[in-house]
């Protein structure tokens, strides 16, 4: 099973040599002699793979939290575990106003009428003959961080279970000017009622201009078919803009010349503002970031040594620019790296090299988009809002790292 | 269950008017008077959805197409229903020499060591403290294709069938420059022999200055651990090279001055020229594209109509720069869009608006990089190498539409 070069050369040369020299490196632990081994998985042939992959049985503990907020099921991103950008689709946020309808793609028809020349309706079948586009995009609730928001004291939670309504995908599908463009807008056109085919009849009213620019009718998401907690067979997909516009089990499109003032942006996704006024219809979300390593209830293996500092930036309104990071609670600020691709309306993975000594210590991370954006302090954005607002949180989240390496949610 | 706006209004307002209008659209089918209704997913509460998310019941038949080479598993990503550039990692190819093994991530190390000055040794939980990369990158067998530059008379396969050695994700880990830097090369260090912990021992030679440009240690794919099938806990990854290099379930690596010549490399993964001298080293995997949809074994729904022309393009040297298009068997040529984002040894999504008239057509792709390199035709290629030499195959895919809208593998 040894390959002539495999491991009996190296353990000639290789580790004997190494225990010679007494363990010269801090990562290399004392051996008995003779303990040089076969890795176990060596020694007998592997087992089978599956037609569809799926993680190892290791990491089941990387699964979605789940939680009732209002009726709804808040499924959260462990967003502490994810490196990279591109969120797995077994682990991208999901918030169901009414369960996982199941829809049989070969009668599900999506409906486009209202003040059209010519309604039209398309299959799963005839919408897959169009032209399509692909973007990576983030995805965020509207109520992401609401805890962060309202309670008075910071929860000593995970950062998925925090700020886990954020995900980011490579989003495939029909740009929705095309289906407009061939049904014909009416001038008196202005407005579009979306609404899903879940038991919630789940609807929003969004400005047309918007829809025509970037909107799609989204059947992809890395790289396969919509899972059904993304909307399976199809969705509205409109890059920036809050979760819950981007409506699932999408099956009718109305062109009007108003808002419908549905029940599901007449109430819940508005903000009231300090001064009692109420904001409507405020899709963007705004510039954010976390630190995701080292983040809330993690642990620092080692009291003193070198960290990497890592997180995801993002912004509803284009691309990240920079990231600010603090180790010293926002006394001094050191510009991160940002990791490429940067793209627009995207995770952005940004990192710093961190040598900590082993004391307690503030992280804040502060991002700043191409427009020039930026993030507020928690007082800042609660002095903007009244006091039980909660949607669109987008403050600098902060991370205590305590003097025996735990990591705890912090307000600063 | 309706809301005030919606569907109740829809039918006195939309559809009637589209009824009265007879069907103006090629799209709208006749509907009698009172068939307006209800999604039935609308009339009933959702079901319940899962920690881990999966892919719709309704897409089963996306999988991974299973065959035995030479005694390997070979497993194919179906490529022909791949929109953007995102691999889903439960569809990722594999080959798998020797199954599965199943290694315990608590218990697994990755050895360094040979013409180091200081012998390293690394759990998993050290190595993740290491800064870590991200980046989008394909990866391709070295024998994909294998079928294509054999067969005598062209294959009649889907693509994934054909080509689906080649799979794109985001991957994550830790350079291994850092490891190397940190252990010391010592003068006479110029390769780096690589040992995956599997029963088939398998490893490969690398030389030493590649991989201090750009070798990855990767822990993750698309954002969550590797998966078994990817190597779980660690696998090489070199950028652009042929698959079988980016050794998995890595655990050892010896720096040496020369090559062992492996029983991987000695002979499997060389390539025998035309004038009988063999190709040795040739890590590389060189420009590439094959058209997605339509593709082998798929059908055109309508005889004469729009189809968009899509597909995937590659190349291990650099950036994809241009992609040409012929549907006339290669007498003329047309430029595809590239989608962005146009990323390093990456896939890159093309497409190309085409009217279908209902008559045999020969779609072909040739990509070119950034560094000039281009697709040969498969008369080209098949001069330049023996007659049973099959690997880094990488000749024009060509594809013939029927005039009853059948697709099938062609020759050209």
């Amino acid at each position: 099973m040894l390959s002539h070069h495999g491991l009996e050369r190296a353990g000639r040369r290789g580790f004997l040599g190494m225990l010679a020299a007494g363990g010269a490196s801090a990562v290399v632990q004392a051996q008995p002699p003779l303990a040089v081994r076969l890795p176990e998985a060596m020694a007998r042939p592997g087992g089978a793979d599956l037609p569809y992959g799926l993680p190892a049985p290791h990491e089941a503990q990387a699964e979605r939290t789940l939680s009732m907020a209002a009726g709804f099921a808040v499924w959260r991103t462990p967003l502490q575990r994810q490196r990279g950008i591109i969120t797995p689709s077994g682990l991208h946020f999901a918030v169901h106003h009414n369960g996982l309808p199941d829809i049989d793609p070969g009668r599900h028809e999506l409906r486009l009428h209202g003040l059209v020349n010519k309604p039209l309706k398309f299959d799963l079948e005839r919408l897959l003959r169009y032209p399509m586009v692909s973007r990576v995009h983030f995805l965020e609730c509207a109520g992401n961080s609401a805890a962060n928001a309202l309670s008075p004291t910071a929860l000593d939670q995970t950062l998925g279970e925090i700020a886990g309504e954020v995900s980011c995908s490579e989003w495939m599908g029909v740009p929705l000017s095309y289906l407009l463009h061939e049904a014909g807008l009416k001038d008196s056109a202005q407005w579009v009622v979306v609404e899903g085919a879940d038991g919630g009849s789940h609807s929003r009213s969004l400005p047309l201009k918007a829809l025509l620019k970037d909107g799609m009718v989204a059947l992809f998401q890395n790289g396969e078919r919509l899972r059904p907690s993304q909307g399976y067979p199809m969705r509205l997909f409109v890059p920036g803009w809050e979760g819950n516009v981007n409506v699932k089990w999408l099956h009718r499109l109305e062109v009007t010349d108003a808002p419908a003032y549905t029940k599901d942006e007449s109430g819940l996704y508005t903000q009231v503002l300090a001064d009692g006024r109420i904001e409507r219809f405020a899709f963007h979300m705004e510039v954010k970031s976390v630190i995701t390593h080292p983040s809330g209830q993690q642990r620092l293996p080692d009291p003193h040594g070198f960290y990497e500092i890592s997180g995801l930036a993002w912004s509803g309104r284009g691309r990240i620019a920079r990231v600010d990071v603090s180790v010293d609670g926002g006394r001094s600020w050191a510009p991160a790296q940002l990791q490429g691709p940067v793209l627009d309306r995207a995770f952005t993975r940004f990192t710093l090299p961190w040598q900590w000594r082993g004391r307690q210590a503030d992280l804040m991370s502060r991002a700043t988009d191409e427009h020039g954006h930026t993030q507020p302090l928690r007082s800042e954005w609660k002095r903007r809002y009244a006091m039980h607002s909660f949607n669109h949180y987008n403050a600098v989240q902060a991370w205590r790292v305590q003097a025996d390496g735990r990591v705890e949610n912090l307000y600063a």
